[in-house]
């Protein structure tokens, strides 16, 4: 990821409180009020330029989308290409660490998580910093409602290894796995920035669909 | 697999009673007899013609072996090789149906199954003759001790996607998965005939250990 530096991305951000949410005001809580309905709510941690999440957003109008981003240098590419699409109203941007769930998050408030091509953290001694880790696991627990779900995918081969038994070590169970997503496309994929120009390569894409067994 | 009919398969097979054990002569419970040890046993089901089985009894002496195959044309192949191999005296190999793994063994009797390569029986209609659905799932739960494991590996992407979701619906845990297991051989993988004819062509073995929550 490109981290060109953008001095005008914090006033950019400022002036469109209606799409972009920022951590640093205070803890955010109250999603229902945000999005005044009580549709379920999707959330993509590290949504980078936002091509999946406002994509999302635009297919299915009755599901509420949160894309978290922690770095305004990139989350505002997301919130050029929200305007862009007309600021959908089931659509917010945070920006703010995914690691922080239980402050951007009530409990049992969310539907479903998206993780997509997160960053690999290859070394083992960064495991823990991986957004598959157990630790990482337990915070989506707390989030999601029962049996909630994550749909995970990624061009990395080892990050895919290790979340499968991370996953199931936690005690989730699987309900789809894909290793060659682009060998038959499903209808409603909608790719990431990262995954379009990367699945010209022809290396598989792999995907799954996680829920937690509570 | 090419089956061409050897007519002296039964008789071959007959000569050699102390490595074939003939399910068809009633059911063989056992084990500790015929190995004459307490040591652990392992089973593949559908063991071909025999290199993996015999290669890790000859790697591996304080573990008993038993290769299950269904067809005399193929098993003879593995008699061939175990009587080359000097007769390991940890190793049999068993004429049967390794669908009926309760009229082979005693419950709780296994330590480990290998599935290598099965047949992936891609139509869905088929799903139920796929050795890690669920039905077989149960079967060898029956026989294997608790907390018991199966390491399967395959080159077949749908049947390796399919046995991920059946295992982890059942219950079963992923303790390790690799999605490209000759990229990092591991120094122990002894290879089917099949994965070494399989493995020059450059497309991937999928590989898992999974163990029963029990």
């Amino acid at each position: 990821m490109r981290l060109r530096n953008k001095p005008w991305a914090k006033d950019f951000m400022a002036e469109h409180p209606d799409v972009l949410i920022n951590e640093e005001e205070g803890a955010v809580k109250d999603w229902k009020a945000i999005f005044n309905n009580e549709n379920p709510i999707h959330v993509e941690v590290g949504t980078g330029k936002g091509q999946f999440v406002i994509g999302m957003a635009l297919a299915n109008p009755d599901i509420n989308y949160i894309g978290i981003e922690h770095f305004d240098n990139v989350i505002v590419s997301a919130l050029e290409k929200a305007i862009e699409a007309g600021k959908p109203s089931n659509l917010r941007l945070l920006r703010g660490n995914g690691a922080n769930m239980e402050d951007l998050f009530k409990a049992r408030e969310l539907d479903r998580i998206y993780l997509n091509f997160s960053d690999p953290w290859p070394k083992t001694r960064h495991a823990k910093r991986r957004l598959t880790h157990e630790s990482f696991l337990a915070r989506y627990e707390e989030v999601l409602k029962k049996k909630g779900e994550i749909h995970f995918k990624t061009d990395n081969r080892k990050l895919f290894e290790y979340s499968l038994v991370s996953m199931s070590s936690y005690g989730m169970i699987l309900k789809d796995v894909s290793l060659d997503l682009h060998a038959e496309m499903p209808e409603d994929n909608i790719m990431t920035e990262y995954e379009e120009k990367f699945s010209a390569k022809g290396q598989p894409i792999y995907r799954l669909e996680a829920m937690f067994n509570n």
